[in-house]
């Protein structure tokens, strides 16, 4: 696997901070929002004299409150097809390693979530790009361009909505689109949806798993890391109802035993978190991604679309190369003794050199931060040697 | 993958529980030890307000005090040949995805722990065996038998130190026995040494990072689910002197983000559990396993070898087919309304027909318990129509 460009830009970011320069984090994915105190109170109250293996698809009990609160934003499942992973990343793991054989194709569009890498490289499958541009705000490809992408080995497609890179979420007729496409070629839609509760402008979430006709080929990725504010209790789910999957998964899940114990009672406690928690969350974030999005779009020579979910967004920045400049930002630039550290967009394509003047920011952190941050940036770009 | 016997066992055994029939599980790893409490303590404790990713790696306080426990073991280790995993599963497949290339082979002793299996065929590595004998109390095989094995596409050698599902300890000889293949090959050595903790008859456990001379080849396997009863956390260890294997693991561990965050912080805690835990469990295990493999050789026809490690101990038992046997214990038999349910050792071989007349027994089950399960036994032993 090759080494992540971020990998290098927090050796340098230790650096600056040890110079003393404050350094906002904008290449992050940690939100800083509570987690619920429903899932807090849980763990504290433990109530166990030995910490167990659990069912290798994961607690009933939780299973069974899950498939509640998918059966509540109207997608129709039970918990016997449901398995609890270690994260969403292992649901993403699973999915692959259950439904393609090593050597066999995944499309997806880019820019797309750089650890899908990694998961393709351990599962042994190819992951073939079809380039999504900020153009026309990083909407899905046309149908066209997607099926030229399509050869004997094409196995499957994978979505993530809303988006992370570009928290693009996709509209209905894109999504039918893509059903259009799974059913004529008989392929695997692997849909990650673990910003699915993050989303703005009163617009809709549409899951994979209510599109009619492709029951048998939908598996959803899902994850409580950001729905909860609980990254690190590492708990996901592979959810679908084609039983094959299931039962080839559970064989993948039954090898690595169970997931974590602890984490899957906090998470079960979240499914009782209040409304009005993620209403409050929502309006902080859109506040802060119009803070954010109208400051770069008010700096010469950026555009940021205005993403409609995640905390995401994917911005073009007047310069030669964005890993260059987010190097330079951290190593030779400060702005009253403060600098921001971004995620260079290269990281989220796969096709060589695109991405190149683009960057990933994330919006989790206040707006006061933020609004520090935007200035370094317009500063910053002012005086780049590279600016174009 | 192909489905496990055990599987199918589990599903026999909920239909006899059905019939009200008590079924004693002398086929699971779970200790029913309680947890120390000061791990249980420091998540009753828990002082958090957002449940974060913790570090790729794991956190480095955990990883600190890991090595100073290491260290006080004589294995003189720092936090930075530490990786935390998600058990010690995600810790073999990490050691073997970072130092064997699909394709190529690792040499094992079997019976071996059937999970290998599945990380095997995860990480595209083919698991080549050397047959050890309950002849001979499941000893090392001889040196040329092991080197007859080596190709040119073997990367390393697997042992799982004290064994499950055998108990057998390793001795300094065979352990120096081991090295020299190692040196003499330029192989890895995998110790997956996840009973550690549970050593009897004042033997005395040697660790492969101990052995002189192979520094840079040996990672270590290592898990807290049974040293503390913390199964259910999902947290182990790949511990290696060797930097590029740390650096190659690390891609891995950043790919699924975070190893569990709760399950750390009872990990952590544990490294203050008294010395006095261990001796009274210790003591526990060692009245259990005498007083099952005593009960076991008195049985016609049984020969069970007293191992002096883990909770487990493979028996050789007067029947036609231990899948057989296993299955009509649960279906067809009972003695006082109790049956007991036993892992067939077929599981444990990849050798076609080997172990067909062994099970494996955990004695995770209190001397109570244990005594009515080996009066059924021998019962069953009696009357069973397969015995040969």
């Amino acid at each position: 696997m090759p080494a992540s460009p971020i990998r290098k830009l927090v050796v340098y970011s230790e650096e600056a901070k040890k110079k003393g320069i404050r350094v906002y984090h904008l290449n992050i994915g940690q939100p800083d929002i509570p987690t619920p105190s429903v899932a807090l109170d849980a763990v504290k109250n433990l109530n166990l004299d030995v910490l167990e293996y659990s069912h290798s698809a994961g607690n009933e009990s939780y299973r069974r409150k899950l498939a509640g609160f998918y059966r509540e934003l109207g997608i129709n499942v039970d918990h016997s097809e449901i398995l609890i992973t270690t994260g969403g990343s292992e649901a993403i793991l699973f999915a692959l390693m259950s439904c393609v054989n090593p050597g066999e194709e995944v499309i997806t569009p880019e820019p797309f979530y750089a650890n899908y890498n990694g998961f393709s490289v351990t599962a042994g499958v190819k992951i073939v790009p079809v380039t999504s541009s900020i153009e026309n705000d990083f909407a899905l490809p046309p149908v066209a361009e997607i099926e030229r992408k399509i050869t004997e080995k094409t196995k499957g497609i994978i979505i993530c909505n809303p988006n992370n890179p570009t928290g693009y979420l996709y509209s209905q007729e894109e999504l039918l689109r893509i059903r259009e496409i799974v059913k004529r070629h008989d392929l695997f839609l692997f849909a990650d949806e673990a910003y699915r509760e993050f989303i703005y402008d009163g617009a809709r979430h549409i899951s994979a798993m209510q599109l009619e006709g492709i029951e048998q080929n939908t598996i959803l990725v899902d994850s409580v890391s950001k729905r909860y504010s609980e990254c690190g209790i590492r708990i996901g789910a592979l959810v679908t109802r084609n039983k094959e999957i299931i039962s080839t998964a559970l064989k993948f899940a039954q090898a690595r035993l169970s997931p974590p114990g602890l984490g899957q009672i906090a998470a079960e406690a979240s499914i009782a978190t209040p409304h009005d928690y993620f209403e409050k969350v929502n309006k902080e974030y859109k506040a802060r991604r119009d803070f954010m999005v109208d400051a770069l779009n008010k700096m010469p020579g950026v555009y940021c679309p205005r993403p409609r979910g995640a905390f995401y967004a994917v911005a073009r920045l007047p310069v030669d190369d964005s890993e260059k400049f987010a190097r330079w930002l951290l190593e030779e630039f400060s702005f009253k003794g403060q600098t921001v550290m971004v995620a260079p967009a290269s990281g989220f394509y796969s096709t060589p050199g695109l991405g190149k003047n683009e960057v990933r920011i994330a919006y989790v952190l206040r707006i006061d931060d933020l609004r520090n941050a935007m200035e370094t940036l317009e500063e910053a770009l002012k005086v780049y040697p590279g600016r174009i």
